[in-house]
């Protein structure tokens, strides 16, 4: 058996069964692995920024790692954005990365690179298959290297001439590293600042934005008093209407900072403590107030539902957790804005969907309008590298085919990996994607009012302008296989959400909206 | 003067007159610098890599750098594919870099990274501008950098702080690293190789393969025998009638080797030794026979017009170069494909044509039927890190707005940078693209052949295929504002190619052509 075929034998006995790929010729023994293992599903994508963003999206919705297949160093830049933001989300991804044959490299041929060094940017986990007989060991132990807690990018570099030897078997699965158990002094410690009467709050990240954790939170916010706070940017938060209300850290220092105004103990559950985002002359890059105290309950590598429950039992936490209401918008009419859009999507998100969102300052008004709809899941852009959001959506939908997937996009980050669609239509995912268009980088609008820099200069305005010619986002959709249409107003956008939804495979709609600054 | 009002007068003052800009946050104060310096032209584009790729373009046509503006490590990784091609064609680029403030980069916020590390695997030069009043002198020794022979990728990180502080100042230029001169005593090793009788090949590479160092390899080929080769992909190769024919090296080592047989001498002249592009079992790394001596007169660092004309004087080479004649093919009729298309480029294409290849094997007729067209400039893909071709026609057409463009791409590698057509609408470009629409990602067909995979498995058939669903570039096109068409038929493409030549700025041609493989 030649190493690529250990490889692809010994990911399925580890449990990976998708493998998100664009592969080159240093790929091809694998790619004939692959014909060997149906069970493992070749997903193809146009650009590898798909391939990485799908396998984040992935192993968000599952807990269990995609395989991606990138082409040499070339390929892992590519896919490098995404990865960076499946690290931020800590999410488990076996990155693939084919390299020259071993005894090539000193040759310094035109796509030679140090792909070693552009993996560790990404990877809490980096090995360069040197012999066939290894192979197989080595998926074993990226698998496991990706799912152990907290979940990382465990980069494998697969030389053509492992792939092709002979002399490879695969290995059985390795255990992963389980989330460490917190310590008692630990719970009773944090329990303390929570009994002391101070003004208190929750802050939950990773697995803690999920159930059971999120309802242990939510009884001991309950009993305690303390508020119950999320990451600006969770990478998978259950939500609506029967769970606990989270109230979502603002993106904003300046509204983060007023969230967290006169909280005396922080409680990080899977988070880290809050900082700016990005730094502004005159703000404080550290959100909390100067006489916060920031207690550690449990790390992403912690078992954060066991804590939470020890803690829940240390504090006698019987007190029911508030939970958020049936409630959903008023159909709007007349106007379509981000803030009418927003309501259309409130009243008509489905039950159990899978909303990714990349919406930027166009989803100002989102989570408000769907906090009580159907019970969902919110995945959000955990390491602020746009173009996440429609490769994203593809790995969800291949994660969870019998739920559906919202895809909610800005104009401007959408074409960073608009060959997304492709893979959606061609795979045929039940994903409705919303584009945003209102025609500009309106963050930078934004953000050039809290920085002072001049709004009305010419390089500004030509920068942040998306409308000279304006992007037909229909045209691009159906150039690549997706059914699509455009919305330009509340009634418009609600009927064509509606066919969407009501109507299997992917969807794009183009929902025409004014710029919020 | 702020940090970024410092870098922009500085790039001024160094020569640099072109910003390929994808900014973020962190570099808003260098937007609103560009807002008082007109005469530093932004060119928006909505991904990193065209950016990159066009800043490649543009310098490989000028020989002066173009500034990127990128966002942070995400935004450089979106653009590395296009530096790595960059790097290896030694092209200036001043890749402008933003980062985090110098006194947030410790809160470890989402969008932190190694950028540093990433930067390192594609520069030739990498700095981190720590203050303001060192902002000038950092972009002029940038420029100097990049610009210095051979040209490379100079990276200058520049945090949000130093562009918004005071104390600055403009620098003025500093002068690039000459070419060096090439010794007396080489210039004689070479001479005597070359008049020793045995078979022998120059191979260019670098500035060897414009005027007027070609016009002297020339001649030395003709007074001495000696046969003129280039690189397999030159960054930039001048051509056509009247200008001394060379062959280029095949990609396909099979090919390479057969043209490097019974070669004894072969003299390296800004080219580097012939390596194989991949590796291959049972077939040679090295391309050249056992017995050939490699006799390296300049590499690209040299002063490779001097050395050459030093070697025809030392030879005597009084013997006229055998300049390519001027020749057509005859207009195809019927059928479109690889074949026929070309032909109808040899025969339209117009006088000082800039050609961007990335046609793959679409493109295998191309410099055939092209040899004999008018005097023309001729891209290729220096790195193999593909989506390289729209970008690069965007920053030719930048740097040479007199000369028409035209951009031969593959269907395959035009979709991980198609928004590139925006950038050629936007500024209304003298482009003509034609996508080689065959279907499928033929070129790993043939290196599956090549290298014996099997072909027909399903993951093969399935991860090769471009047409489940087919990618309408047409649609696409027009999605980004760039006039398109399809052509079904030899007479079709003439028609439609005559039509983009006649009319000024893009258009995109959407031609059907079999895949070869």
């Amino acid at each position: 058996m030649n190493g690529a075929h250990a490889v692809a034998r010994t990911l399925l006995k580890s449990g990976v069964e998708v493998c998100f790929a664009n592969p080159g010729t240093s790929e091809l023994h694998f790619v004939a692995a692959l014909d060997d293992e149906p069970s493992l599903r070749a997903v193809s994508c146009l650009f590898e920024g798909v391939a990485t963003g799908a396998a984040d999206g992935y192993g968000r919705m599952t807990g269990r790692p995609a395989a991606t297949l990138l082409h040499l160093g070339p390929g892992l830049s590519n896919g490098l954005a995404n990865l960076h933001n499946a690290r931020r989300a800590a999410t488990p991804v076996v990155n693939l990365v084919g390299d020259h044959a071993t005894f090539h490299k000193k040759y310094d041929a035109p796509l030679e690179s140090d792909v070693d060094a552009l993996a560790r940017t990404v990877s809490g986990w980096v090995r360069r298959c040197g012999d066939p007989a290894a192979a197989g060991i080595d998926v074993a132990e990226a698998v496991a290297a990706a799912t152990g807690a907290p979940g990382q990018v465990a980069t494998l570099l697969l030389p053509a001439d492992v792939s092709w030897s002979e002399g490879a078997r695969p290995a059985p699965p390795l255990a992963a590293r389980p989330p460490a158990a917190v310590s008692a002094q630990t719970i009773g410690t944090v329990a303390a600042a929570l009994r002391g009467g101070e003004p208190a709050a929750l802050l939950l990240g990773g697995t803690a934005t999920r159930e059971p954790a999120l309802s242990a939170a939510g009884r001991i916010a309950a009993t305690t008093g303390a508020r119950l706070l999320c990451e600006t940017f969770p990478a998978r938060l259950e939500r609506g209407a029967g769970l606990p209300a989270v109230e979502r850290l603002g993106y904003l220092s300046e509204g983060a900072t007023a969230q967290l105004d006169g909280v005396r103990h922080l409680v990080l559950v899977g988070a880290r403590a809050p900082v700016s985002f990005f730094a502004h002359p005159g703000l404080p890059g550290v959100l909390t107030p100067d006489d916060c105290r920031i207690h550690t309950l449990a790390t992403t590598a912690d078992d954060i539902p066991a804590a939470l429950d020890d803690l829940a039992d240390t504090l006698a936490a019987d007190t029911p957790a508030v939970l958020q209401a049936a409630v959903r918008p008023t159909l709007p009419t007349g106007e379509l804005t981000a803030e009418t859009a927003a309501a259309v999507v409130g009243t008509l998100l489905p039950e159990g969907a899978i909303v990714v969102d990349e919406a930027n300052t166009s989803g100002l008004w989102l989570p408000g309008a769907t906090a009580g709809a159907p019970r969902h899941d919110w995945l959000t852009l955990t390491g602020g590298a746009i173009g996440q959001g429609l490769p994203l959506a593809a790995g969800a939908a291949i994660a969870c085919p019998d739920r559906p997937v919202l895809c909610l996009e800005a104009d401007g980050s959408a074409m960073y990996t608009i060959s997304a669609l492709w893979t959606h239509a061609r795979e045929e995912l039940d994903i409705t994607t919303v584009v945003f268009a209102n025609g500009s980088y309106a963050i930078l609008d934004m953000e050039s009012q809290r920085l002072g820099t001049p709004a009305n200069g010419p390089a500004h305005r030509d920068l942040l302008d998306l409308t000279r010619p304006g992007l037909d986002f229909v045209a691009l959709a159906r150039g690549m296989g997706v059914p699509a249409s455009h919305a330009t107003t509340a009634e418009d956008f609600t009927d064509r959400l509606r066919e969407a939804f009501a109507e299997p495979g992917p969807h794009l709609i183009e929902a025409v909206v004014p710029a919020l600054f």
